[in-house]
């Protein structure tokens, strides 16, 4: 049900649709599309999001358009077909799948990779009161409060203060506080003269004593001082008791005053993988079998963050979103064959995290561990050749040069695609009348 | 009231106020920038528009950042002070703003520069049913009603049609409707490869009997031939007599359908100039003298589109708004000398208009007459040319080259920037459904 014969390409293999068009869906399509299968790419969105810049777009440093690539030139090189939807129910028994706007679509295989969602672990108002950074239209959102307040302290004059607390120690969150201390050291007196960056303040708050925990101690500390340098106040062992509009309150009684709080401290899968029926593991993820079929669901599997493997813990990261869905496609392959699955095996590619210019964070295996300009150079250079499409590739080298090199703000200061940002920057006619009128 | 001493660049002259950010507001501020004069840039965005290809963006050539311009980049390296925020009072007598957070300004000197919004004559469902493009919000909106159209007709499948009306046979229409043409006969094989060309349908709507009045004869005809070769339906001498949410309906009698209408029939300054007390001439616009000032205001004065000079007409064009913006200062700084006021001479650059690759007619002083490849290579060259900041004209000459040259579709194609879009579309759930049943 559901199928119509592509006009470029007609295939006649099994109808496999892939759910989600990130690093592990785009993976497994690349690989069944050199299959006779007749492949379906669903995504809710016509583009495809290169999550780890995201907090580059919203401190200003890259374009939205930059890490967002059209999945049709994907798909359509491919000529298999994509569908923009989004997937409200997985019949696993009838081996369909139906879309919110009441598509419905067979398959023989599965490939559900569909990402995950924050987890506020029930700390109370986190969900109504703070950011998050998993999103294209996340970070445009983040981007455009962030700028919101800045005009808004523009407005009010000399004395008012802008709280940022980010929570998370990982490397979004490091990442992230670190790319807002120099919005603050660097565009913010290029762009708001009349702004004192020390009426600017960026909080760190990790719940563990060690920043970026799956890295080695001394680059945990490299990181830990690279951030106090540029002025951020990171809070370890710190718990977070309740988030407020206005206000991050720890367990230990202290009210940390924040105007934007965001959220980068943990992620869950969607709530709908349960109703899905799948077996869920930690952080409700769907529990995968080591080849990551999914138990009892035949022909179904799960690959990417939304997965956790039994046996082997799969970090969430790129390189191992993009070898899961490979390996999920290569099974099917396989079982298309009549041949039985393999298990899968991450190979750790290595980790980094940058701080900011000319200071970063990698460890690859074998315990090389590399830090500060040769780190950041090699963490510059890979993001950039792993986004996808040559125009991106172009536009993203070209505005991370005007960020570090010239420290000029060209398109990533056009902000304004928010219209709620100017609002919850608070009401100027109150706060911005009062000193103009001095 | 109102103003703060700028931190950088202290300044001591009279106090002039500069309203909007387009052409003619920054030469009016670069000219005064030049003088002791304490200037305030005000603007309701806090970046500068390109409009003439707002179109571009429209139609996914290129990024929203592509045509737009940081102000604060601008003001902070002149030492200006901007402010963001909506004018809503213009108390003449008192010399003072008034803006819509509650800020107060008074003004030695006053440059309204505000341009102008859409013209509907009075046609019933014109400001309700037609998009516009004279904003970049315009533009990024209308970009996503198009390409959430074309998704729906990829759900809908075969046999279903749409209908793209554009209203207006001026430079901006006709630019509009041939922008779309190459959409459907290239990214839209691309992208779209399920979706026939022949199902979309482009309409150009024009009440005078041809095409861009301004240009020479022989250019109107070109650019007709031109539209009609690339399967543009071009109606001329027809009076539209309503708009409804999917219809065109003509005086003659003839409904055309349309599911999306443009309208780019003509301009009208914002309703405010009248609360403003300023004299209103053609279109509403301000009534000024041969030097650009508002008789009977004094210390005001207007520039670019909102103005209309007695005696001599003076197009709607970048260069007129250029030249009247830097009137408008060099009479300021006159009047501050205590020289009498001179009178605005428009000198003639010439005009331009594009239909599409290697398609544009160019009409320059001396009925110099240029059309074709030639016509268009210097449209792309003056225009980006002209465009503000190097990351601009970069990006801008990146993403012309993807559509002219490779006809790759990158950022200009990332869209969901407008939420409302995809619900214009149509409920894909009854449209989307039944052929997928099939």
């Amino acid at each position: 049900m559901g199928w119509r014969r592509d006009r470029q390409q007609p295939r006649t293999g099994p109808r496999v649709i892939v759910v989600g068009a990130g690093f592990a869906g785009l993976a497994a399509v690349a690989e069944l599309a050199r299959t006779d299968a007749q492949v379906m790419l669903v995504d809710r969105n016509v583009y495809s999001t290169f999550q780890p810049l995201l907090y580059q777009v919203a401190t200003a440093g890259l374009n939205p358009g930059d890490i967002a690539y059209p999945v049709r030139s994907f798909t359509r090189r491919r000529g298999i077909r994509f569908r923009l939807g989004e997937v409200t129910d997985v019949d696993t028994r009838a081996r369909r799948i139906r879309l919110a706007d009441g598509g419905e679509y067979d398959y023989d295989y599965l490939v559900l990779a569909t990402g995950v969602t924050a987890a506020y672990y029930g700390v109370t108002g986190a969900a109504e009161h703070t950011m998050g950074l998993y999103t294209r239209r996340d970070a445009i959102s983040l981007r455009d409060h962030i700028m919101a307040w800045l005009e808004r302290l523009d407005v009010d004059g000399p004395g008012r203060d802008i709280n940022f607390t980010v929570v998370g120690g990982g490397a979004t969150g490091v990442e992230l506080a670190g790319a807002l201390a120099e919005l603050r050291s660097t565009a913010l007196a290029a762009a708001f003269p009349e702004i004192d960056g020390r009426n600017v303040h960026i909080r760190l708050v990790e719940q563990l004593p060690v920043l970026l925990a799956p890295f080695h101690p001394a680059l945990q500390r490299y990181a830990y001082r690279q951030l106090v340098r540029r002025g951020v106040e990171v809070r370890l062992s710190a718990q977070i008791r309740e988030v407020t509009p206005d206000q991050v309150l720890l367990a230990d009684g202290e009210d940390l005053p924040s105007d934007i709080t965001v959220w980068a401290a943990g992620v869950s899968a969607p709530p709908a993988i349960g109703q899905w029926g799948l077996p869920q593991g930690r952080g409700g993820r769907g529990r995968v079998g080591p080849d990551l079929a999914v138990a009892g669901l035949p022909g179904v599997f799960a690959a990417g963050d939304i997965a956790v493997a039994d046996g082997q813990p799969v970090p969430q990261l790129a390189p191992a979103a993009i070898q899961g869905g490979r390996h999920a496609a290569r099974q099917i392959r396989r079982l298309i064959a009549g041949r039985p699955t393999a298990g899968f095996r991450y190979r750790d590619k290595g980790i980094m995290a940058t701080i900011g210019r000319r200071s970063a964070v990698v460890q690859l295996p074998a315990s090389i561990r590399v830090r500060g300009t040769l780190a950041w150079l090699s963490w510059v250079g890979l993001h950039v050749v792993q986004l996808l499409g040559n125009r991106n590739r172009l536009s993203t080298l070209l505005n991370l040069a005007y960020r570090y090199v010239s420290w000029g703000h060209g398109a990533g200061m056009i902000v304004g695609d928010d219209p709620a940002a100017i609002e919850a920057a608070g009401p100027l006619q109150l706060t911005g009348a009062a000193p103009d009128r001095r």
